[in-house]
């Protein structure tokens, strides 16, 4: 390899997804691959090609590494997923689905909605080794940047089985992603004791002191910002409470801040401040998004309201991990474990 | 009633337990009686004599309302609760929640241990109607005044018709101590549209729709600070992680108002600020405890670690409970629900 080239990742991104598309899409994909942080990337824009082509025109791409793969069909806000995608098989979610299945790129970025993407990804790619449904799990980047917590919200009724799979996807991404040598794991529960926790936790305990993971035990509410466990595992629908929770709670507290530092601070102060409490606690929306794990294939859901910068940071994060190899080691670990009797079937 | 008399609220209180115990403790109820908002209470306090008189006899007690009854038997830390209370008869707790099921007074108040003071109550007392364990439940003041959330630790595993009732005791609080007519009432859930949520919210949906309650449906984590309903009510396990959550992030978040304020604002306004900080994200150390429901009998836990003047809020607490006849009204409204069908044997 010549010194000037390096590796390629090429990624299909959904050019009909989210609320402002495409134009915010384009826009952001054209800043994302102008920065350094996108150097490598190729983008195949994947949606109605007269648009996008519209979009595009606005702006000097000469030279930048983004195609089109035009469709004919979108589907529209509030249609019902599992309809939509089987009326429209020429729609851009499920065009982009099919390049990574024909591994034409690597990986597969769209701003939603939400479930959309998810049933076009189980149905085309599939899911991997012992995965009922894939999960969403973030790196807390502003609030405990060396921990991952798995399930966001994608699974909200588990098995002891199901926060196995958590505990080992975390672990890949702890070590991939961050960097740790051996990650630690602990269980999310209403007490540190060893016998402390709902059922599924007492179940889960058990399995995992039998692990190879370096299983530190239960950890508490008030510890998750600390950092004291690099992975931590619950139930997605203790997940998506606490992480809403924690915008809620963010809000108010910015909103007290702001009221208390108001004829004290300049305004500029204040409001990078406010700005350091809102990464602290929009944990979601730092990230513009999560990957979506336990798929055979790299999938990133962004947030339907993505304007363009937040467009270019998901872009910036599908890169970083299909460099990394994550979704690879994540399969490899999985159908590692798939065979053990961890608490369901 | 001559004009000068005022209805008396008489109180049990463990003076052994907590950390502090027996100093604090009396210190604390010299302070709650001498203050406005201590009058009409009368404190007994249970332990040992000679230690009380003691701490006693350091402050001007004269003419206050306040009484001893000896016991000779002391819990330690770290005993088992069971153990312990089969063991020591005479032990304060004990002797206490004997006199408020002698109708010797209105209601118990000790600072813990929560396990030793939870088999006490359920062993003397007993539990009511329909309630297999008694639940801890809050007013969110500092987070949003007018909503009760439940529960918040002790039903990890819950039935839907655990949910009614935590939705029955959080309305008849809210109508008792926060005078709301007619509360609304909300399932704590990961979406707000019917059908979203876990099996147990699913079902409790059902059950709720066709009950009394002023349902509104589900609600997510951020519209808890938002006040959006006057009861929530979710499992004790997703209850504690919330709270325990609340204060590990609130003191992430005081660290860098802290820190960012720092050379910027006088030091005691600093501190002013991080107090209203910590007064949204603590919910139970603004408290200084709870009341536990559930119970046939005023009962009321403070923290361990109370020191004087968290010990007089408890107290205060206590006496606004009793007045209000909180006690007997969810008695009667849990009686009027005991042979529903909703969801649990």
């Amino acid at each position: 390899m010549r010194a000037t080239e390096r590796p390629v990742v090429k990624v299909a991104v959904d050019a009909m997804g989210g609320d402002y598309a495409p134009q915010e899409i384009v826009l952001g994909t054209i800043q994302a691959i102008r920065d350094d942080r996108g150097k490598g990337i190729e983008v195949i824009l994947v949606g109605l090609e007269k648009e996008i082509k519209a979009e595009l025109s606005k702006y000097d791409v000469t030279g930048l590494p983004i195609t089109i793969v035009n469709t004919t069909q979108v589907i529209r806000d509030g249609e019902s997923p599992v309809e939509a995608l089987k009326h429209k098989p020429d729609a851009s979610i499920l065009v982009a689905m099919q390049l990574l299945k024909r591994n034409k790129v690597e990986a597969v970025l769209s701003m939603g909605s939400t479930g959309t993407v998810m049933v076009a990804a189980i149905q085309i790619l599939g899911t991997i080794a012992g995965i009922k449904r894939p999960a969403v799990g973030v790196t807390l980047w502003g609030l405990a940047p060396n921990t991952v917590m798995f399930d966001l919200g994608t699974n909200v009724d588990c098995r002891p089985r199901d926060l196995f799979n958590f505990a080992t996807i975390g672990s890949v991404i702890a070590k991939k992603v961050s960097k740790i040598d051996n990650p630690t794991v602990a269980i999310l529960s209403n007490g540190a004791e060893e016998g402390k926790g709902n059922r599924l936790v007492k179940e889960t305990y058990n399995f995992f002191k039998e692990s190879d993971f370096n299983f530190i035990g239960n950890v508490e509410g008030n510890d998750i910002p600390t950092g004291k466990a690099n992975v931590i595992v619950c139930d997605g629908f203790v997940g998506n409470v606490l992480v809403k929770y924690s915008e809620g709670l963010g809000d108010k507290l910015i909103e007290i801040v702001k009221e208390r530092l108001e004829d004290k601070l300049a305004e500029k102060e204040i409001s990078s401040i406010c700005n350091d409490l809102f990464e602290v606690t929009h944990i979601a929306d730092v990230l513009g998004g999560a990957m979506i794990y336990g798929l055979d294939g790299l999938v990133w859901i962004g947030h339907g309201r993505s304007k363009a910068s937040q467009f270019a940071q998901s872009l910036w994060q599908v890169k970083l991990a299909a460099e990394t190899g994550l979704s690879e080691e994540i399969k490899n670990e999985l159908e590692k474990i798939q065979y053990r009797d961890i608490g369901g079937e």
